[in-house]
């Protein structure tokens, strides 16, 4: 169960009366029901319970432990999601004002980070699934491109990328460190969806024992941790290649690529002084499963998925995309997409909840996203193959809907979400803070970006402050909203854009926004391999 | 119960299976016992859920519902703490580099939000409470020393205090808010401890209704909410006086000190975006409680701390001191010293935990500090007055420890701590990135500390990055380390300083260092009134 935990829980139940905060005195009196019990473990920082912010004590040794199972250096419990880590990572690797290398289809908190730290960002792009083309998943990050990108910049300070993706989509993480390391400077690996990466050979191994310097995982995700609960790892890596002397960004007192004390501070700033031992207990309570039975639940789950897999092979419309040679993916991801445009995402994703009360992590245009984890019984994994083979059988009978196409289109694509490559105009705390103006998405084309928007989930900037919205994003965009997917930054059909002179509303003809008024398809700007430096 | 917690346990009990995140799956296996039943309320942003970070269905009811509460313009749920609405508040009101005039015991986090921001700072210390000046606990933020301030300085962006403070004293936020109003600027207020000001008239008024543009609340504090739980609220106030052309800081739209946009863009940088809705639903509880039975309850607790103050009148050492005319106390902080010397607080801490099984919030040098809330009911106030009473008794036979004296010390004084007036040689965000050593803290006297030393609780720092560590300072840290008291920033007896040219701990002859090892006392550099503006 964890030492936290389990002494939390003697704790609680001893005479020891708490004239401290929190000020429900351990008693659940104001939230009477199946959340009061957790009232009686939520302390404070008392004597014999030690300080996250200056682990001396227990949390000391919860940490540890979590570090000598992904192999780290030093390991972090997290109270404030993946985001504080990321925030905190790339804060502890820059300075002011520095420029980094990231991939394009990093979750929105590095953008944030980007934003606090006033950063200059050059992006590379992740590559197509080739065997997925139909679902429009993106692919892995290319080591070639970072060598690519690495070679045309050489003040990056730091590379960023996302592994696994949303989807379950994995880069080649040792080969991208290398790269990265032979140019003096750190790799920082989002995991946070690969908390179960490196436990049981037919996943995935993990980015830290890969050789990433800072890794950051949401035990939430894919584990059986409390939602908002999180890990960074930091490794002592050095820098390998001839090129050492050209390190840009923060340097280190011991010649690792990422300063450890530096990522302390930053934990310390970007996370409540008060962090919540519930959340706490919760991540020991998981970490301690993962450890004793960890590989035999990863196990059990492969047996269920191959099931499911086998029964969906009889479906006609109802297909489960086949992991191809060019591309790894999670098993704890479940791509189930309707050929044929029979059934968009979205309606795929409204019959599985209506109908069957599965509800699913996700709906893409072209498919549903599942997360599956070693929590889910056999139960699940039935009631999800029934629903899926009724419905093709419907589909058979002519029951679908005719979907959106959009298989012509171009444009990188991320998070089941189309990614068009877009031109960044402004760094993005220029265009984050300058004067500013809301206006409808429809008059948007051709405007510059002053906020962003994001699919949410999976929660990537389909457009950042800085980046120019032509008519392929627009038009994108707007086709989500037809779609009825959640799109952050548009309120009540409107979004910001950066105010420019002699251009509004009223008074600019702006004519691709009226092109996508009148249906009329916007020329897209192809600039695929282009890489403008801001 | 709150509608989101209503809603949470009916699905919890529905039949729908989650094939998303949280990976735990709603089951509570990982964590058997009292956190089990927890897990069947923790979702995540799924249909019918809402989205804090746009909040438009059931979070956007839940917030308007707290703001209605404290008379806010907006107000938001927070799962990082106080923290995060600190951070996300100082952010909305400047910009890089601005200046600020704060009170110097503000929390942490208010010096971290400086670091990040890399702001100017400059400071007005707290009056001493007069009737309580042998407990040394800092009094309030005196509005003629913020008028003669801003009068000083004209480039301040925003004013920033904390009231009450860790013992409960309270400033004059209204006056304080007319004189920062009349400079065309916002004042934030961090009224953590307040959360249940304004709700019964024995209690002192929000700070909300007195005028503050953004004040934040911690829910967990001195109401019955989870720990990291908290609140930060908005209000549409104009500038007042003939001064407004002299604004500085950031400017908004519809003529707000405070920018409503701007909080809400920190507040999602700065929390997770997988906020935990087992937290959301603990404040949803708490505003439910305060709503229908607050009035009630904060009226029986000031009958059981009358009790208690008539039960301690009859002891010789044990006092609670009287809260005189000049100062404004909240009654959910008791402060409990001992007299005469006859016992530390850290002894009487202990004393009352190890024998009486009471955990206090806080031992600081004269006294203990406890938390009393609207949650207390009449046995834990009669265990407390009894062990009072007896430990009284015993002390009356002579079993007291003669305790460390020092009444004859000057300086400024907070959070239970003594707070002499530092010279701040550098800003924040320069010193702590910095080249820097760590060095005993013996030899650091007239060094410059390169990092954060706050005692803990209540986590103000007595000294920030960039301040010079005179003999005065030194020599309390070194108090407190003897007393046993947490300070954050000293690790194994080592703090950091700024690499100085030709100082290391080595060659320097650092005579008020040495002065120190042999308990002479360093000269004082008594500079009170003085305002350096670096």
């Amino acid at each position: 169960m964890g030492e936290l935990y389990r002494r939390l829980e003697a704790y609680g139940k001893s005479d020891v009366y708490p004239f401290h905060m929190p000020g429900h005195k351990r008693n659940g009196e104001a939230v009477k029901g199946p959340l009061a019990a957790a009232y009686g473990l939520d302390i404070t920082e008392i004597d014999g319970f030690d300080n996250l912010h200056q682990a001396e004590g227990i949390l000391r040794r919860e940490q540890e432990r979590a570090a000598a199972l992904y192999g780290a250096g030093s390991s972090y419990y997290l109270v404030n999601g993946s985001t504080c880590g990321i925030l905190s990572a790339v804060f502890s690797v820059t300075r002011q004002g520095d420029r980094v290398l990231m991939a394009r289809n990093c979750h929105k908190s590095v953008y944030h980070a980007a934003y606090l730290r006033e950063l200059k960002t050059a992006y590379v792009y992740p590559g197509v699934t080739e065997g997925w083309a139909e679902f429009g998943i993106a692919g892995a990050v290319d080591p070639e491109a970072v060598a690519a990108a690495l070679r045309d910049i050489p003040d990056c300070a730091a590379v960023i990328l996302t592994s696994p993706t949303y989807e379950g989509v994995v880069s080649d993480v040792g080969k991208i460190a290398d790269i990265v390391h032979s140019h003096g400077i750190p790799l920082i690996v989002d995991e946070a969806h690969g908390a179960h990466f490196g436990f049981h050979g037919a996943y995935p191994a993990g980015s830290v024992r890969l050789g990433a310097d800072l890794v950051i995982h949401s035990v939430h995700k894919t584990l059986p941790a409390m939602t908002q609960t999180a890990l960074v790892h930091w490794s002592h890596n050095s820098s390998r290649g001839r090129d050492a002397d050209r390190k840009h960004g923060v340097g280190t007192d011991d010649g690792a690529l990422a300063d450890r004390r530096r990522l302390e501070r930053y934990l310390a700033v970007f996370q409540t002084s008060s962090p919540s031992y519930v959340l706490m207990a919760s991540v020991s309570g998981c970490m301690d499963m993962v450890e004793k039975e960890g590989r035999k639940r990863l196990d059990r789950l492969l047996g269920y998925r191959r099931g499911l897999e086998e029964a969906v092979k009889k479906c006609r419309y109802v297909k489960i995309p086949e992991v191809g040679s060019a591309i790894r993916q999670d098993p704890c991801k479940l791509v189930i997409g309707v050929a044929d445009g029979r059934m968009t995402g979205r309606e795929l994703y409204d019959i599985l909840l209506e109908k069957y009360h599965l509800q699913m992590e996700m709906a893409a245009e072209g498919y549903v996203l599942a997360i599956v984890t070693m929590m889910d019984g056999p139960e699940c994994w039935k009631r999800l193959a029934d629903a899926l083979m009724e419905i093709d059988a419907g589909l058979r009978q002519g029951c679908g809907t005719a979907a959106v196409q959009r298989a012509d289109m171009g444009g990188h694509r991320t998070g089941g979400a189309w990614m068009p490559e877009a031109e960044a105009v402004m760094p993005i705390a220029e265009a984050y803070d300058a004067a500013q103006e809301e206006i409808r998405m429809e008059d948007a084309a051709g405007r510059i970006s002053a906020g962003f928007l994001n699919l949410y989930p999976p929660g990537i900037p389909l457009a950042a402050p800085g980046e120019r919205l032509d008519g392929e994003i627009m038009e994108t965009l707007l086709d989500y909203v037809r779609q009825r997917l959640h799109v952050q930054g548009i309120i009540d059909g409107k979004i910001r854009v950066v105010k420019e002179q002699g251009k509004n509303m009223e008074t600019n003809g702006n004519e691709e926004g009226k092109q996508i008024l009148t249906g009329k398809r916007c020329r897209k700007k192809i600039r695929k391999g282009s890489r403008k430096v801001i």
